[in-house]
Order: structure tokens, then sequence, then C-alpha cells
């Protein structure tokens, strides 16, 4: 058995969180349960946010209520604010992501608020879910690169890092948004985070996007700077809602095939997570964005002569 | 000025040659004055194959011919055989790809003949192009996977390449044709060449396929090892043709972004090839199969408030 990768998929909030056309709960739940049957152990299920912000994710509530049925899973859902750290709660969720930018401007243009903001609201959120036992992830939008600012310096994140740290003991999430990481850039940021911080490579979630295609490359520097645990949509559903017609999020089964193929060992069946790859396709208004599936349906290997190289 | 890398675009070769519609000779060279106006200085430009068995290289000479107008560009070309020397020669081509494979089956099916008989070719042809002033790269299909074979091992590579370089001091392309290699595997097979040969990464070059997404995440491993050249083909254009539907080459535009993003200098204007890969998009049978055109389409970010991480 290999090295243990853990793949946190998050279809179901993030990839979903940006496409029109409503998808059905009940649809939502078929997908989770394809992705728990494939042996996905960490799902991020919905995000409660107002649904005049997302409407698609206006069924939170009767999404958490269906994941009971699943066991031995770990489901998270999302938080803007704390109306939405309510709503969760009450729908049974004991791990949530509390989401911040680490660029200044991002955090105002998604979130309406300043950092500083953001970091009070994290202090709060931080003094009830230490109250009700519940588990923060801290997700860092635009880590790398910000849509409206450019290049995030590594040293801007351990400022950010730090603060967030200094409130509370969470895990925190490193998250490309638009997809302009570069490899160079993340072991950087990793790296100094782990020299400057009393933190282990095991605090820290990578969440890519495959925009560029350099999904997989910044995967791999962050396997190079120690982190072992990513996010991943399947299908590729999701994106930078600032550059809508870009591809989208890291797909999960490009991912898992990834690992698997370096030896690492991700615990999950890549033929059941590609038959929840080609569910999830119907639920996207583009073609399919990952790799895999579509090498996949171009069927094995011919034999007709040829000269390739 | 960072540290230089140079791209070879092989897509009025490799990028080509799979595709059934014929592309006019014309249009064949604005493709390559294109690129060379985008700065690209190494071009494979096109394949001296029977023409029953890759019809869209029958315009070989012809492209060759077209090819004098350029200057201060490498322009090197495929041979199969030894019709295709002597017709490459007597095109005017100086620089000419020797291909063989890593895989005694892969050997067989696409030149229809065994290993050792391919290096007994290359000897004859290093013989001729030794008179001729000729200069020959040997190029290794399947050097990672064989689509017949699975995953073939660097220690076979090993061999393979010492035999070709105990008969010519050619440099090597190290091609993974059927896009199934990985980072980890690049790596291996790279130390253990410049370990065990006397050979230095400059006598490399890398050749990636993305039909799996992994072609940037290579081409860092290939980086790592030391290696400062690589192939690519722009628009994606390309692929395995013993897995006609798969994601192609490597897209060229993909390649340069990420190279110039880590601070390597490849002498390449973007916005120009970005060009360059819009007109190569009408030569292909398929959706466009790289990432930074279609992200460049989707348009400058908007200002549309969401949550997202």
């Amino acid at each position: 058995m290999g090295e243990k990768v853990k793949v946190v998929d998050v279809t179901a909030r993030d990839g979903l969180q940006n496409e029109a056309k409503l998808v059905s709960t009940q649809d939502k739940l078929a997908l989770i349960e394809k992705l728990v049957w494939a042996g996905v152990s960490d799902i991020q299920a919905t995000s409660f946010v107002h649904p005049k912000w997302v409407p698609q994710m206006a069924d939170a509530e009767d999404v958490a209520a269906g994941l009971a049925r699943f066991t031995g899973v770990t489901f998270s859902a999302l938080i803007p604010n704390m109306t939405g750290y309510e709503r969760a709660l009450a729908a049974g969720i004991r791990h949530m992501e509390f989401v911040i930018a680490a660029s200044e401007t991002f955090n105002r243009k998604n979130l309406n608020r300043g950092m500083t903001e953001s970091l009070q609201l994290l202090k709060e959120t931080t003094r009830l879910a230490e109250r009700d036992g519940v588990v923060l992830r801290v997700g860092f939008s635009t880590t790398f690169h910000c849509p409206f600012e450019g290049k995030i310096s590594s040293r801007a994140v351990l400022n950010a890092v730090r603060a967030a740290r200094e409130i509370g003991p969470w895990r925190i999430a490193l998250c490309d948004t638009d997809g302009m990481a570069f490899p160079d850039h993340v072991k950087e940021t990793v790296s100094l985070l782990l020299g400057e911080l009393k933190m282990k490579a095991s605090d820290f979630i990578l969440h890519f996007h495959d925009t560029y295609g350099r999904g997989l490359a910044n995967t791999l520097a962050g396997l190079e700077a120690g982190v072992r645990e990513f996010d991943s949509s399947t299908a590729g559903l999701g994106g930078c809602p600032y550059c809508p017609g870009a591809s989208g999020n890291l797909a999960t089964e490009d991912l898992v095939d990834f690992l698997e193929g370096m030896g690492y060992d991700t615990g999950i069946d890549l033929e059941k997570l590609l038959d929840a790859a080609e569910f999830a396709c119907r639920f996207s208004s583009r073609p399919y964005q990952g790799h895999l599936l579509r090498a996949r349906r171009a069927g094995a290997c011919g034999l007709a002569p040829s000269v390739s190289a």
C-alpha cells in the first residue's frame, strides 16, 4: 500500500454553484451516493449561502438532511457568514468551511467585506464552533493569484494565514480560485508557511482549478512540498465565477488517477468514480472539462498502422 | 532574463498527421509563418513517410520547398526509413527525426520492423547523415508507456537509448506517445539515463501528450530532472493514433505560458502564439484540446458577486 493522500470532492458545492440550471436535491444526493460508493471519504456537500446569491444552493437544508443515510464519510459545507453558520449547525453539519480571500479586493467582491472584517467574523465563528463542537476549515480564495490584484505574494498569504491561525487551530485550504497558480509559486508559498508558522504539512489542503491545464502540475508541487490533501470536482465541474467560460476545478478522476499512478493510495475506486463523473456531466452547461473520461470514451487502443512519435 | 528553455513546435507534423481532412500546403506554411512570427525557433515541419500510410504528409516536398523563405529557424522532418531520408535530403532538410520505439510491439505496429532492425537502420542512416552533414535526432516513441505492452521500465529505455548512442552522437527525444507517463516515472527515467550514460541533460528532448491532463506535470518533472527542451503542438493538435478520440499533444500555448510563468525564457510571444493556435484550430476535427485559448476566449474577469473558494 502506498502513502495515503486524501481527496476531498467538492462537486456538490463548488462544482455546481455556478451552474444556472438548478439540479434537484435528489440528483445531488444521487451524485453524492455514487461518490461514497467509489470510496470518497470527504465530501463538501453544499453551501449555506443566501439563495439570492447562489440559487443552486437554496436546498442546502434538504441536501444536509439527506446525508444522514451515509456512514463513514466526512461531510462539510461552506459558510459565508454567521447566518450560514447557524443554518448549517441547525442542519446537522459539523464540518464547515469558513471562506476568506488572500486578496482584499477579492474578499470585498466575493464576500462584500474587508479582510479585517472577515477575520473578526472568523473570531466570532470560532467562539461558536468551539462551543458547538464544530470543526472549521479556513479556505483562502485567491491564495496564489487574484483576478483583480494579480499575483499574490507568498508573504501576503503568510500574514493572512498567520492572522487566521492566531484566532483558531483550524486547518487551512489554499485555493487557486482562478487557476492561475504556477508550481514554483505553490511550492514557495507552502514552504514559507511551513517554515514561518507552527504548522505541519497536514494542516494544509490544496484546492486547484485546471483553467490553464496546470491542476496536476500544481498538485505535484504540493506533494513535493509535503501536502497530502487536495480538493477536486468530479468531471471538472466548477470554475471561477469571474471567468465564466473558463474550464473548471481540477477533475477528481484526473486527480485520483494521477495520485494512484504515482503510487499514492486514495482509497478510491477509479472505475466507480468514472461512473460518478459520467453522471455529473449531465449537470454541466459546458462540454466535459476533465481528461480521463474523454480518453476512456475514446475507447481502447486500435491497431491501425501509422508513423507516430 | 530567465533561464532559456527551447520549445519545438511539432504541429505541422505530429499535430496534423492524424487529421483525415487534408490541409493545403499553403495553410501549413501559413501556420508555420505564424509560429515563426511568434518567435518559435524550432519547428518540425513535415514527415517523409509514404502517403499510403499518412496521406496528410503527401506534400512533404512542397512544404519543405516553402521553408526557404524563413531564416533563423531550425526546421526538421520525421523520417521512417531510408526512402524518407533520401526524400528529405533531396528536399533540402538538414535536421531529421529518426523514429524508433522503446517497446518492441509498438515498433512493429508503428514501423513494421523490430527494434534490432530499427537499430540497424539507424546505423545506415547515421553513415549517410555523417556523409551529408545531416543532424539526426532519435525519437523514442512509447518511452514511458506502450498501448500494447503497458508501462515501459526505465531499465528497458536505458538499454534502447544506450544502443542508439553507441551508433551515433544524436540527441534523444523521449516521447510519451499515449500520454500515459507519470511525473515520478519521467524523473526516474531521465535520472537513470543521465546517471548511466555519458549524456548531458541537454542531450534530451521531452515530448509529452496531454491525454490525461498530465502534460504540464510531466514537463515539471522533466525540468526538475534538468531537461530544457520540449516538443508541443499548437492548439493541442495530434495525439496517439491508437487512441483516436483521446486528446492530443501538449498544447504549445499551454507549455509556453507555463514556462514563462515560472520565469523561464522561451523567446516566444504568447499573444502571437495564440493567433497561431486560433488558426490551427481550423485544421482540427475535434474541439479545442488545449487550455489557454479556451480561458482567453472566455474573456476577462467580470464583477458578478458570488461566493467562491
